[in-house]
């Protein structure tokens, strides 16, 4: 080893040891006759001192030409701080320095190695390695090994089996684009990547291998929006001979058991709600639950009062926003304009205050009379002090604005506690849901999921009515994982295919291997797939995925560092049997 | 869940207990008043009964028409069973049936579901679902996950941190071929699957990671050889401010920590060879050291008596193959003949049988007395009953050829004991190779690996002396992983870039991110990769790697179950703006 130790380790105790160091130069401070260093490595910092009472002459000239970023190995002797640092481990010790080796110079990095740094986005990517070397994006990285082995361990401990399934597999124009790889060996033939391994894991409990995990990278061509990469991590688990109990108690059990090992939280049971319960209480199927403000629809009680506006809508549906009933008429006018922007595009947004001495006033005080207003104050469960918001509208899309709503809302009130943890299970999703664009059937979750036992038979009357054993598992408003019980048997999957508008030959070239295989003693199975890189990142207390990845891509699905995708070698294509059509 | 036990822990303490089984009919024995099956799940078998006497009649009638691999769901009370199995877990119990459901049914398997199977491997392949159902196919995947995970818990302990590097990457024309991604979004431009996260890791020391991990999918797009495979999994890992004696210490912990905790066996310190030791010693790279039959080199013994054949050659080299003088001269011709077929190319073979009584009897006794014969069996350490294989011809060929007759030896005489541990380093690697053909240097290891410093000089003078802080593991003669001290400095990596024939454009366009990372204060570093499949296969006590991936390719890069790869849509083809060429 080039070093003794490293820079996160000496105290006190080791007053008087001689030691060699090796890391980066974080800080000089020089003041000619005596000369601080920060070293810095992975485990923390430690301080080096040259003085010129001490230290050998040459050497403190030598320590003057240091810069920041240089790699240095120095020798000396552990000594006792005058003014020691309480804020780090090493902070009542420094090094005596004896001698010192430059292993590397460095030339003044593009932005500073600092927990802040002024680097911009794209400067960051394009030297992700200096990036790596702050605080933030190192911890967040270790942070993300510390739970990925934590997950391993615990499955593994339950008898969950790691399996590799093959990344060189085969395309399925379904469901998001793959990405393919042209084979040389078969000429004119493509492998693709693995939009998940799906079929493969059915594959291994149609094998009996009865638990598989695997944590696995994804991929999906699709057009990237923030924070969304092309290629994503999955951890992917099936389980054979379970019900839909059986797997959420299992999942519920490694979330419990990763907030308790990582972050030393103990939470209860996790709640459960239907889909369709999820989306009228909130808009949608990823309902975050740190906070209230649970939709209440108003429609039976605020109809039939001469106000138009109201009396034309299909759905009248308000929150109480608790405390609210202090904003100012300035603020509420930033929130109407909040919903009224084409992102949202809802035409306005009514207002009550609960006012404190038991009266209420609002923007429809023309309509309504303190006896109606107190009747929604009720049904909302506004208290005096909280402020209801309506919006009024069809159905679906006054739904989905109020859930925006909601969340702004959660959002500047700070009720959004990133070390808050509540997760929920979203249960219940319809088998199927309707494409108006395609006019046809689209699976909700994937083709392979299985209908409910007893609604079988509305396959072929009714499929929309269908709902499956489906589930999702939702933290704080993000969906980190979802499954559900699989078709099992050739007939429903044939069924299913149908729905989905394969044809027979489609569903035959694309799916025939798990069709026969499912005619060879398929046992009951199911299973979920978690997303490590969102689950790593709101575990570590954040939204954006991006800096638990050590190299991602921006939204053009590029590596600024090392500049992929590139042009390659004629050659390379002439091999591949292919010609690159002259650009648009 | 579907079961209340699984079909391998019932035992006689349950007797008197009602449960549920459910799993897959590995046997039917039908007497007409009893029927027994034998159900299988991935935790073992249990033996269920249905008899006249005590079953519903109509159940015993369904029992009748149960076939192999049919999933069944069994309830039923444990009794103790008359004729008892001690060769099973549950062996003394069985299920007398009260009631069973057949949750799936199942056509005949293509071939037996048993560890001795009639399916070939192509059938196997084709159905791997059902082959993996067969106890080792299934143990070997099991084994391979407990091997993963005490690889990954080892190196946790010792401070690496699992850092997932991607896999859209760019191509980089040299080594191996790179399978290609075309990018649908960056039009006419390629990402290129990674043959190992080599500069990803660097940059992650230069980031400052200290100790870094991964087990990680690679690809090469090669003309694929018997057991190779175009996706392979490689134990990934880098160190920082470590020299050789680090790493190989480190991994040395690892293979022991592995061979201890999985296989129960305690070995010594793993014996170190140079490489042209052990291409002197044993004619090969990768030397199985389970057993003796050293080289050793007879040139100035053997020449100058007369024997011509031997006067002209460069070479002259022997084994002692202990025991063998009883070889008849049949064993000894068809020895001969091996060594004459194309594969191999030599010229002959000369043999010295060393008698028990200690006279010689071989097949050049016109032309050396008893004495140069005993001075022969001296040099190669022969005793009475041994006997001595010489081969002659130009040194490299020579040297090979003998050395996979030392192999074929081994195999004959059973030395190849695969419970047997016998792991060796290899160090002190040539830093580059000549390539005859292409008239240039070939990195042997690859391009980042370091000159020994102390030669670094010689670089400029006779590059071809320079050897390299690389180090392969060798285990029961196969290689099963490889790694080097890295160049981390801009100058040196530069050179070697020169000596391998790159222009600078084609370095700075190809590997220009990295040469620009090592300006930033690249730490010193170095690192290893081990093959996974293969290590696996060999702690499994096996040398072909098929049975220990899940889905594996053929030799044609085909997954014969899925039929991949494939043709793709032409609207795919399109949106990547490409077109196939007619085929040739």
């Amino acid at each position: 080893m080039l070093r003794t130790n490293n820079c996160g380790e000496l105290n006190l105790s080791d007053v008087g040891n001689r030691v060699t160091l090796a890391g980066w130069v974080q800080k000089i401070r020089n003041q000619g006759f005596v000369i601080w260093i920060d070293l810095r490595d992975r485990y923390g910092i430690t301080q080096i001192i040259f003085d010129e009472e001490r230290t050998d002459k040459k050497m403190l000239e030598k320590a003057q030409n240091l810069g920041r970023e240089f790699v240095i190995q120095v020798q000396g002797t552990v000594i006792e701080r005058v003014s020691k640092n309480p804020k780090i481990n090493t902070g009542s010790i420094e090094i005596l320095a004896e001698d010192f080796q430059i292993l590397n110079a460095s030339k003044t990095p593009p932005f500073t190695i600092e927990n802040e740094t002024d680097g911009g986005e794209e400067l960051r990517m394009q030297y992700r390695y200096l990036d790596i070397r702050r605080n933030p994006v190192r911890e967040n990285l270790i942070f993300r090994s510390k739970v990925s082995l934590a997950i391993r361990n615990y499955l593994s401990a339950h008898n969950f089996i790691d399996v590799e399934t093959p990344y060189l597999i085969k395309s399925t124009p379904e469901g998001a684009r793959d990405f393919v790889v042209p084979s040389r060996i078969n000429s004119g033939e493509f492998y693709a990547l693995p939009q998940s391994p799906q079929t493969f894991k059915q594959l291994l409990m149609v094998g009996g291998l009865d638990q598989y995990f695997q944590i696995v990278k994804c991929f999906r061509d699709e057009d990237l929006r923030a924070d969304r990469q092309p290629e994503f991590t999955q951890i992917d688990c099936e389980m054979t001979f379970v019900e839909q109990e059986d797997i959420l108690n299992r999942f519920e059990g490694l979330l419990k058991h990763l907030l308790q090992e990582i972050k030393g939280i103990t939470i209860d049971e996790i709640p459960r709600i239907t889909y369709s319960e999820a989306i009228k209480k909130y808009g949608n199927d990823k309902p975050d639950i740190r906070f209230g403000m649970e939709f209440c629809e108003l429609t039976e009680r605020a109809k039939g009062k001469g106000f138009q506006v109201f009396d034309q809508k299909e759905l009248i549906v308000g929150i109480a926003v608790p405390g609210a009933a202090s904003f100012t008429r300035k603020q509420i006018d930033a929130l109407i304009d909040w919903v009224k922007r084409p992102q949202i595009g809802a035409s306005g947004l009514i207002w009550v205050k609960c006012n404190e001495d038991g009266s209420y006033k609002s923007s429809v005080d023309k309509f309504y009379s303190q006896s109606d207003l107190e009747d929604w104050a009720t049904a909302t469960q506004a208290s005096a002090g909280d402020l209801i918001l309506i919006m009024a509208g069809e159905t679906n899309d006054t739904r989905s604005q109020l859930s925006a709503l909601r969340m702004e809302l959660a959002e500047q009130l700070g009720l959004r506690d990133p070390e808050v943890f509540a997760p929920l299970w979203v249960i219940d999703f319809p088998l199927l849901e309707w494409d108006e664009e395609n006019n046809c059937f689209h699976a909700m979750h994937h083709p392979f999921t299985a209908p409910k036992p007893e609604q079988i038979e509305l396959l072929a009357t009714k499929p929309e009515a269908v709902n499956a054993n489906a589930y999702d598992l939702v933290l704080n408003g993000n969906e980190i994982g979802g499954g559900s019980i699989r078709i099992h048997d050739k007939k429903t999957q044939e069924i299913m295919f149908d729905l989905l508008g394969f044809t027979k030959e489609e569903a035959q070239a694309q799916f025939g291997f798990l069709m026969e295989a499912f005619q060879y003693g398929a046992p009951p199975h199911g299973g979920i797939a978690l997303g490590l890189d969102r689950l790593v990142a709101l575990l570590g207390g954040q939204e954006t995925i991006r800096d638990f990845i050590a190299f991602p891509k921006n939204n053009s699905g590029r590596d600024l560092m090392i500049n992929a995708p590139a042009t390659i070698d004629p050659d390379q294509l002439d091999e591949l049997n292919l010609k690159l059509k002259p650009k648009k």
